[in-house]
């Protein structure tokens, strides 16, 4: 895959945007946070490697709650279930329920990529720039708040108790938004996302995330012309839609 | 009424604001939009009237909703309803359709009271500060770039299919931002929302908006400690809230 790509042949009015790997860096702020109360417990430990750990689990948490296997959970308690299934492995079973209770929130702490924000300002003085997230409604709020990121709105999975890939998330944030499915551009690094939010008739723009899982990253096959726009950050996602 | 009182004993996590008057001058607003497209034809009239009778229609259309003679319909939609109504009793019945839609949208582009966002950038500073109005989503969130709102999100009795004051509402607000109900506040113009706010269990304040209604309002009966805070505008209720 090249980043050739210019401008698409339709602008949206309203960009969504996944959050975790496209906006924030998960891997790099999970790992940071276990080891500092690791370090706390004079534990040692591949922190990298416990951040991959509890995302891997995420997938499969939330395909239970799409096949009905589990009640409607948010992401909040999915990654609690997680993290009580993983701490034994690294070591970190020690902690208590306060520190565990902490280190989950950590998911509300991730830090942006260097140009998430400046890229969210400029498109936003184009455009009407929403999440389209599984995190939960409150997750997304304080993020906003600790990492500094200038939604206009806040749209969670949460809202319509189904989780992406679902039809009903991407068909129901352009209904909350007022406009067409065509109207609205997926913003993601992940193609399963994208390929999901275009069978339901939204454009969409493809952002590489090369660290998204630190070192060991493998960028996913994406085909030429799949998407409507490809993108190396959002700087350059703003030059293509030509945003201020 | 007086405005002496000081801080609430309780502080809330989160401030949930009433938009239509509380945060907005939708008389004002209403005013000047539908003076400008009645100068274009020509037409003389009494717009500040204009406007008290089009926000008239406002509670009468959504009880209808509330009580189930309607099936639910968003604020874009009953807001046109009632103008469809009133156009010819103010002379505005040869507006085009296009026209009537423009001015139907003259509620997304509200302007703030003076104390408004300074106010709001104060009380952000410690408080999450969310929406709570009965306004579709897309209203508010248009509203928000339009005014410079600065909210941490959107919340609309949309998300819930039940307008204020049903429950839903107050309660499935704490719910989206992961609070008990007592650690919202909800801040609002209209004494009818914050009781039934406090009889879920919320903290309230009561703002004074004297010019709700322009030179005709009369301010509303409030009791002498029947909300946990008074103030006269935002500026004072960051005042009382101790916030920055």
């Amino acid at each position: 895959m090249t980043s050739s790509h210019t401008s698409p042949g339709r602008l949206p009015k309203a960009l969504a945007f996944d959050i975790f790997g496209t906006v924030v860096d998960w891997h790099g702020g999970i790992a940071r946070e276990a080891a500092t109360v690791a370090a706390r417990h004079g534990i040692d430990g591949d922190w990298p490697a416990f951040a991959n750990d509890w995302r891997a689990g995420y997938m499969p948490a939330m395909d239970k709650v799409r096949r009905g296997e589990l009640p409607w959970r948010h992401i909040d308690t999915l990654h609690r279930m997680i993290l009580d299934a993983i701490v034994a492995r690294h070591g970190l079973d020690g902690l208590s329920d306060a520190e565990r209770d902490h280190l989950n929130r950590a998911w509300h702490r991730l830090p942006p990529w260097p140009d998430t924000v400046p890229g969210l300002l400029r498109l936003k003085r184009r455009f009407v720039i929403a999440t389209l997230s599984n995190g939960n409604f409150s997750l997304l709020t304080e993020m906003a708040r600790h990492a500094g990121l200038p939604w206009d709105c806040i749209i969670s999975a949460e809202l319509f108790g189904h989780y992406k890939p679902d039809p009903e998330t991407y068909l129901g944030c352009a209904r909350l938004l007022d406009i067409a499915p065509a109207e609205l551009m997926m913003v993601a690094c992940h193609p399963g996302d994208l390929r999901a939010a275009r069978a339901n008739g939204l454009l969409t723009a493809y952002v590489r995330r090369p660290f998204e899982r630190g070192a060991s990253t493998v960028l996913p096959d994406v085909e030429e012309g799949e998407f409507d726009v490809l993108a190396d950050d959002f700087e350059q996602l703003a030059d293509r839609l030509a945003a201020a």
